[in-house]
């Protein structure tokens, strides 16, 4: 029985892990339409939300069948509650990546000339805190979970000084209104994946720690 | 026991019902600074969402302490599992309310000339959704749930027509893309008010029929 439940857990980790990968994946290839150009088409992109769709219903399942029927405790219990809530996330991470591949997709229709060298940084921010989150959340590791933590603000910083940009850049040539537009809607998918990255990280310190970090650090300007 | 367990599961409900109807009003209240031009700060606006991060805090408490001394199993797991997803949720709600007040304080800097009639529209629509997803919840009626998923549609063509119409309204006078751009996130905060409705109402229906009806129907244009 009771390695019938580890096995169990494995599993669950193992599939997070994952979905974790798949989604990470996901949202490096919606930016990465519009950045070098690639020709991928929406229908490609609803094909993997599908798939996370699927996973996202597989993990809950994983989760419900290990509170019912295993009746943990613990730390075992902070383990699954934080694996489901993270599914969520992850889910909605995927949902952020198709935002991004829509407007990505719309962009390329009118390929701007000015690329701001911003947003593949904020791009690779995100990935890299969705990256290191998960990767925390598997070797219970609360030390990178609260690195990840402190990255949010560059992440704030960076989608500010696009913000910027794209405005001036707009001012100056009004007929860019609809590129700029789609620059601003990715961005902000970008910038909710970094609060994903986070949400994930303090899910992680309170499952090893038991410490609660979600609410003090988090009044943005 | 048995007694203890049913006051502890009244106390969640009573608990995400205040945090719902606060979150709400919070979503109102931050339209309003712009549609009725109410000088509200922003440091109300943080003091309110304080609040609600507590309230998050509580509610996955009491739902961890269900799970961990009351070891529930069947209908009762899958109310308090639905609570902690609905809990999570009502927190991001409580985090659109912020970012819409932000925008809205802004905008109050230039008040515009025009108010795009579907904005107050999209608002009244998307908080209709929170709060008929909650009662569906308290009451544990999956037919209202089911109701509430129709109507996603409906705030996502507002948000199509908003759109439409500021892209319009900043190419004929560029002047306006600052505040053109507050109502354009202001607008996608309400879009994703009424995905989270939307999702509490996917989960009320997991919970009363144990049928899981959160993906087929989500592709979106």
């Amino acid at each position: 029985m009771e390695r019938h439940f580890d096995m169990e857990l494995k599993l669950l980790k193992e599939r997070l892990l994952y979905m974790g990968e798949f989604v990470e994946k996901m949202i490096q290839e919606a930016v990465e339409i519009f950045i070098s150009c690639k020709d991928i088409l929406m229908e490609e992109i609803y094909k993997k939300e599908a798939e996370v769709n699927k996973l996202h219903i597989e993990v809950d399942g994983l989760c419900l069948r290990l509170l019912a029927l295993r009746q943990p405790e613990a730390g075992d219990l902070r383990f699954i509650t934080a694996a489901a809530k993270i599914n969520s996330d992850l889910e909605r991470l995927g949902d952020h990546a198709v935002n991004i591949g829509q407007n990505s997709i719309q962009l390329l229709k009118h390929p701007t000339a000015e690329l701001i060298s911003e947003i593949p940084q904020i791009a690779d921010l995100a990935c890299e805190m969705v990256r290191s989150s998960l990767e925390a959340f598997i070797k219970k590791d609360a030390e990178l979970a609260y690195t990840i933590l402190t990255k949010d603000k560059a992440v704030d910083n960076l989608k500010n000084i696009i913000f910027q940009k794209i405005l001036t850049w707009i001012c100056k040539e009004p007929s860019y209104i609809s590129r700029g537009l789609d620059l601003i809607l990715i961005t902000r998918n970008l910038e909710r994946v970094g609060d994903y990255a986070t949400n994930i990280s303090e899910d992680v310190i309170f499952m090893v720690l038991g410490k609660d970090v979600r609410h003090p650090a988090k009044l943005k300007s």
